[in-house]
């Protein structure tokens, strides 16, 4: 199991925290939420991805529910978020980048779980997505927002790609580390490119007038 | 099984289509998404109610996540719904007939599904409604709308009654396709009497004035 | 197991009903829901946590959606408070003590559940936390309010306070009703006196000026 292996775990746990403290910061930016709020939306942002996978994969009780290190990570995500949110503010790129790592990494290792579990290959690529999007999503409908995933950005789509070339390079029999590093990097290159020059998915024709 | 029956996998799947189609349109017309989010919101809306039947029933991972005839068919009703979104606004008509069926099938199917799995009358009910109002309370909540099923419109009740019917038949030892028919039927003709004559379920006394 | 007793059973059924009926009176107050949405609203609110919890604990199908007693006693909180909203608004006090009865049971049920499933104390003081204040949560969200317990109020606190010393009291050994009381009895006090000082959880640094 590739999840297992130290070099995809420590990435894994880099995700979690980038995840948590991003969404923490984005639900004290968007709703006045106290201390537990601000905590429970950045485990929910850090952890809920992989517990929708692991919901849609029956391998419940959720992984990262389980293993304390996840839980550890995603807290702490959420406790710096509260305690430095203003200090915060002035590390919104490399905070950027490392949630463009937690994205990569997320649908990358959530196609591999589904392929490794038997599911097929759209299976696969439809869980890796929702893993690398599911937590901001909650997050999302908490703060009573409509879901950025759904509404603009390149957030979906790298890693709807990235767990495709996952899943594609599993098909042609690559397997291993580098595949998925591969396949990550795939997500995390259009990812950058995508903040970097504000690209957006199309809109639906005749109505993409300004909101 | 019922749902393994020729003819009510085509009715599931024209259900799961109607549904995908008619909650992105929903989607398209109630907020501003870009393709992702227009597939997204149909493929949830198509496959939601299901989802929840299948964690409520201890049956996941979910039937219509591991099928993908049923994937296909919600997101080529999303894709449709996207490209073509001002032309179906002219065929309403036919669009709601279409949900309508897909709220009798969703409401029968999932209560037979709970029945078969040796769960009680009750549960079997309120299974049955919630796979047939399910996807599009998902929706709803998602495009931060209060869902209409809780609002407005005869909607969950022709729901409840046809799942209703559905395990009164089988208590009486009816299992067969035509006393599901006939349960199905119910919650469609009273749908389609509740659009016509705009029926709406009662308020709380006292509060019904005017929002 | 606790649950099965008949005295925590009483306090637990009593639990569902307060949250049932507080839940559907809150629904009824913020939004023009017709009979439909203020019975459904009412069992998410009793029955949601404990949903959440079993499919956290993988303990599906949820022990709530099984037993009809708690289908019943929800069911029977959204009736009445359909029936009756403007009559119970003047009982509120004694509703808010039936809610609190209701917090600490299951907060402490739930960490028991937990812990009797072999999860450790971390995994037993979240899903104690989350049974009491998942419902509550799954309601606010559909009414498209955030979630009072991220915002205001001492609500999550107690609740992780009760199950904290829950999950204390038995790693000390202390696994009997008595210990169990006592747990609750430290959430219930909690939560009554927050709620007669109008204490709140503390808001992020230098965010907390008026909303």
């Amino acid at each position: 199991m590739l999840a297992e292996s130290p070099l995809w775990l420590i990435l894994d746990l880099i995700g979690t925290f980038a995840f948590a403290l991003n969404g923490a910061l984005t639900a004290v930016r968007a709703a006045r939420l106290d201390i537990v709020g601000v905590l429970a939306l950045g485990m929910f942002t850090g952890l809920g991805g992989g517990t929708i996978r692991d919901i849609l994969l029956d391998a419940l009780p959720p992984a990262t529910f389980v293993d304390w290190r996840y839980l550890a990570v995603a807290a702490a995500g959420g406790v710096i978020a509260f305690a430095l949110s203003r200090f915060l503010d002035r590390l919104a790129k490399t905070i950027n980048v490392l949630d463009a790592i937690g994205l990569s990494v997320f649908a990358v290792l959530g196609a591999y779980k589904a392929l490794d579990m038997g599911f097929g290959v759209t299976q696969a690529v439809i869980v890796g997505a929702i893993t690398a999007v599911g937590g901001g999503t909650i997050r999302d409908v908490m703060i009573g927002r409509i879901p950025t995933v759904l509404r603009s950005e390149l957030y979906a789509i790298p890693a709807l790609i990235g767990a495709g070339c996952a899943a594609a390079a599993n098909s042609f029999g690559y397997q291993g580390t580098f595949a998925a590093l591969g396949a990550a990097l795939v997500c995390f290159a259009i990812r950058v490119v995508g903040m970097r020059f504000d690209l957006h998915a199309p809109q639906p024709p005749g109505r993409s007038g300004p909101a």
